[in-house]
């Protein structure tokens, strides 16, 4: 185990976009909390949504008078391999856990565990599976909260893993899942089970505000006419985020907006031969048509320009977990057209911070009624921001764990 | 310095591929080199073309009787770094070769050359311009012989790097080069030049004979419909291997034939964007034409199935140093239609083991001629594997390596 450093956040930049009433209430749960002792435990401190959410959280809750320390486990190839498999399968992918598999996952635990003696902590909050079994191997104090933070979609597991990992959860004083349909079947006995959505750092390099001329003058070194209308879909490439039918429903929008351009843009492991194939899928499918642009690996500031400068944006998965691309979107004032599936339905009200679609046409049509009708994309605009400033903000998050903390402190057990 | 330890290979188990004279004439020099100890040295035992030949090269002339050695040198990140800037430039790339560089590219042959001390060979042959500095820091006995082999196209090199390479090469008793053209200008004072052509091992994982039905069999796994006519380009995606024009070409030979099929095969490394980019041009081109495929990082047994059961291969390159998939492919039986330039005008005659063309039409046109004419393909394909018999094995590559020492031992000092 590793204690990972973060670079010093301040509550006080983020009061801008806060109510009072959201600033009274986190001072409220933090002035109750203040000097508790908090551990955050994760398999990584880099590359990831999970660590990317700590090193926005930890320092914040610190600010508020947390003392939180950030905790990465220690794990070789084998174990990697061995949590990547129930990352996948947690997630619905078909396979048998080994046993030889399951001595692996446990004999890391176990030798992480023995880092945790003299642990003297108030809450332990256990990030996804590749942590989840320290507790088998440690005594924890009748006083101490051990939480289990569920960040991926366990709709329909896998139920040869989900058994072996239920076991240890079981055991937690509190779980938490991104939103009720992600729980699975047999957690009716899980105590304290709460719901918490994702959220995104306002002040984040790919989500603080970037000026209208510095998006539009990187889009042009990224080869796109910021003259002409633009859609965009930022999101890998794989048949869940559909973008052959996104490059359907820009042709049929495009017979009505004929200098109409589309940007692909996604991210690319070198280790993943199928997302290659999708995206060698995708590029014959957009052929040559050079108003459609493919753009894979590019920074975050080359994201958030696309995000803060497209017409509209897309993501029009046919199966989602939250996909929090779309509250980025929202957040710089962009209406996003958006599958109706999963949390993307959380995200977009339906007409007024977007539209939830479930088909080519009727994503071409709310393409071409948005394009022509720039009132009501004005509207939206402001309703996407403000629907993200009240409900997916990291702060928002924060007070969320407070809450739960709070709940824990003051019950003592299970309720 | 490292010693690389190969497989063993028997001469005796090439005989079949070769003429009663070549024989003779391998065993000749073999019985004047018997006993002649040979340091290779190059920059690395694995990857790449050179590595790939001294396997083959360096079992072959021990059991011929000499005493062969192959060294790799050592080297570290920024030095590898420097030598592919050398590799590059001397090859064209643009660009001033900073002292730095200089320095680093010094320090580690000076760094290698400490390994010499003890050294007691008859024939150091040097490849590449990674070891070519050894000999500045290393003082050799008037006997001992030093060549350099250039495999790289230095044709028309940059020369900021050539100059300061060419003053250790001209201290090096002989120098090979691949073909004549590739003599930059200022080498008429070089001693002992000679020109070796590359070769292909006729009985390497890539180059063994394979049976139609295996390589059919690969080919369906590939997706490919054995039944239907197939051309087929192996070659990087970059603008000198004018991928974009072959598929050019296919597309008006399809008019003619119109099941025809062509398959793109390419290796991408990671670390290269611009290959990326030009695939993405390739894949673009190529759209929605499935009879079109195009397939990355394969392997050896695919080539070669590629190689041995498509009817026609193409090397439609604008430029090219060698182009040794030409000899692979003449090799497998099939007629090769090629760029006519650089060393695919060695390998090809014109009209009798392929054809050399000179733009898309008359890619196209051969293409047609040829898939309609199934004895004129016979005879090609007897004519292609005769020529890369008598001209481009590993054997002829040997003899002429040996025919060099004997005329470097006999005559003692530079012609």
């Amino acid at each position: 185990m590793q204690l990972v450093k973060t670079e010093e956040k301040k509550l006080a930049d983020y009061v801008s976009f806060l109510e009072k009433e959201t600033i009274q209430e986190l001072n409220y749960f933090a002035k109750l909390m203040k000097g508790k002792k908090v551990a955050m435990v994760n398999a990584t401190s880099f590359g990831g949504g999970v660590a990317e959410k700590l090193h926005s959280m930890v320092p914040l809750m610190q600010d508020l008078g947390l003392e939180v320390d950030w905790w990465t486990i220690y794990g070789e190839e084998k174990f990697y391999q061995v949590t990547k498999s129930f990352h996948n399968c947690l997630q619905g992918q078909q396979g048998v856990l080994k046993e030889d598999d399951k001595s692996i996952y446990l004999d890391y635990n176990c030798l992480n565990a023995s880092y945790l003696k003299n642990w003297n902590y108030d809450f332990v909050v256990i990030h996804d599976p590749q942590p989840a079994a320290l507790l088998e191997f440690y005594e924890k104090k009748e006083s101490e909260k051990w939480i289990w933070r569920c960040h991926i979609d366990t709709s329909c597991p896998n139920m040869s893993y989900w058994n072996f990992l239920y076991q240890f959860i079981k055991k937690y004083d509190a779980s938490i899942f991104t939103m009720e349909e992600y729980v699975p079947q047999d957690c009716y006995s899980l105590p304290n089970v709460a719901f918490i959505a994702p959220s995104i750092d306002p002040l984040s390099a790919k989500n603080k505000t970037m000026k209208m001329d510095e998006a539009k003058h990187i889009l042009k070194h990224l080869n796109i006419n910021v003259e002409k209308p633009l859609i965009t879909q930022i999101s890998r490439f794989d048949p869940w985020k559909d973008p052959l039918g996104v490059i359907d429903a820009y042709k049929k929008a495009k017979e009505v907006i004929p200098d109409l351009q589309l940007a692909l843009v996604g991210s690319m492991a070198t280790d993943d031969p199928e997302g290659w194939g999708y995206l060698f899928k995708t590029l014959r499918k957009a052929g040559e048509d050079h108003d459609i642009k493919v753009i894979v690996n590019t920074g975050d500031r080359e994201v958030a320009a696309l995000q803060t400068a497209s017409d509209i944006l897309l993501q029009k998965s046919l199966r989602e977990g939250f996909g929090l691309t779309v509250a980025e979107g929202l957040w710089k004032g962009t209406p996003v057209i958006g599958g109706n599936v999963g949390g993307i339905r959380l995200q977009i009200e339906n007409g007024i911070t977007g539209y939830l679609v479930n088909s080519v046409e009727e994503c071409a049509d709310k393409i071409v009624t948005l394009l022509q009708n720039p009132d009501l994309m004005k509207k939206m605009s402001l309703a996407g921001r403000e629907k993200v400033r009240k409900e997916f903000l990291i702060t928002r998050n924060i007070l969320d764990y407070l809450r739960l903390f709070y709940r824990l402190a003051i019950t003592g057990k299970p309720s």
